[in-house]
């Protein structure tokens, strides 16, 4: 099941990677590309699902190994999601093209979430292979200074300096929660490694 | 289990209700209501999540009754969500207090999302004490009204007509995307009970 979900957080690594430069330089074939392949992280997710509800019907786990495989459901289900806040993102680049989706006065901003959320995706593949509970707290650092970022977006677009069309203004507010809410699900993932790496019997639901 | 769930279910139909009149009627004492009260939800779900890891533990259901017990888990994580579906659109009323948070041209609008999502809150209340799949398929048709409103609220704020300002547009985007991210998970609990329902093996990841 490790083995599964590192496949599956690489998987969501690429996407994010593939994502955030499709719609940092409103690349439309990129951005086509990151929302087909989000079925096989999909159906990934479910393949992993059976196994774990095999696994519970067949080896009955009880204490740790029964604590990984629920672990496992709700991380896969939080993996999901993050490969959908790609597509969503990859999405956006799509519906504006060939307009520019990101608005000016804001490039450098989604460029540093962008490379926030690729470098999380990358440290939580490397958390769920190692366990190495230091990644653990990067992610959570990381996602403080997405949260930054994403304030940062709303001081802008509600600044007296926005000069953005409603078009503008609904890209940037989308993007800027799709990006932040990638985070929060790498973070919820983080969490529970930890949980499970420290032996608290409560897992965390998010 | 099944009670548990009901309960939960019933305070996410009553904050949503709560909310949406909280963003209607920009009732600020209202939406800290809601706020508060979803730190109850999250009670509930995560006691909801320890009783079915217990359960997992110490009962080892297999077939049907361990589908229902891995579901539950599932569904007990889309509730939280819709609890802060629910809390966010609380969040956006006091934020903009004592201005109105509806935007002009959207008042009704946004007032038949609302009713909408505590409709579908009511139904999957009820679906979820009484299994009657009646009930999943109307949750889906509203599913399908609340996508059009949705789509109707980008038109409107995209169109030659929309004089809003840049908070007038953030706040009908999140707005819109919240009442539709809840109707989301609603459906996404009554899949689930579809499918147990129905016997298939396969549990939808969402």
């Amino acid at each position: 099941m490790r083995e599964r979900l590192v496949t599956i957080s690489d998987l969501v690594a690429n996407s994010i990677e593939l994502a955030t430069r499709a719609f940092n330089e409103s690349d439309v074939a990129l951005a086509e590309t990151v929302i087909a392949e989000d079925d096989r992280i999909d159906e990934l997710v479910l393949s992993l699902d059976e196994l774990a509800i095999n696994i519970l019907a067949r080896q009955q786990p009880v204490a740790r190994d029964l604590r990984i495989v629920v672990s496992a459901l709700r991380i896969s289900a939080s993996l999901e999601r993050m490969g959908d806040m790609s597509s969503h993102i990859a999405q956006l680049a799509r519906y504006r093209y060939p307009d520019k989706v990101v608005p000016k006065g804001l490039r450098s901003t989604f460029a540093e979430m962008g490379r926030l959320d690729v470098g999380m995706a990358r440290k939580l593949t490397e958390l769920l292979r190692t366990e190495d509970l230091d990644l653990a707290e990067e992610i959570r650092n990381d996602d403080d200074d997405i949260d930054d970022l994403h304030l940062k977006v709303f001081d802008k677009v509600l600044g007296e300096t926005w000069k953005g069309a409603a078009v503008d203004t609904v890209d940037a507010t989308l993007a800027s929660r799709y990006h932040e809410r990638f985070a929060d699900h790498a973070v919820s993932i983080a969490k529970k490694v930890q949980y499970l790496a420290t032996g608290d019997w409560v897992v965390p639901a998010s």
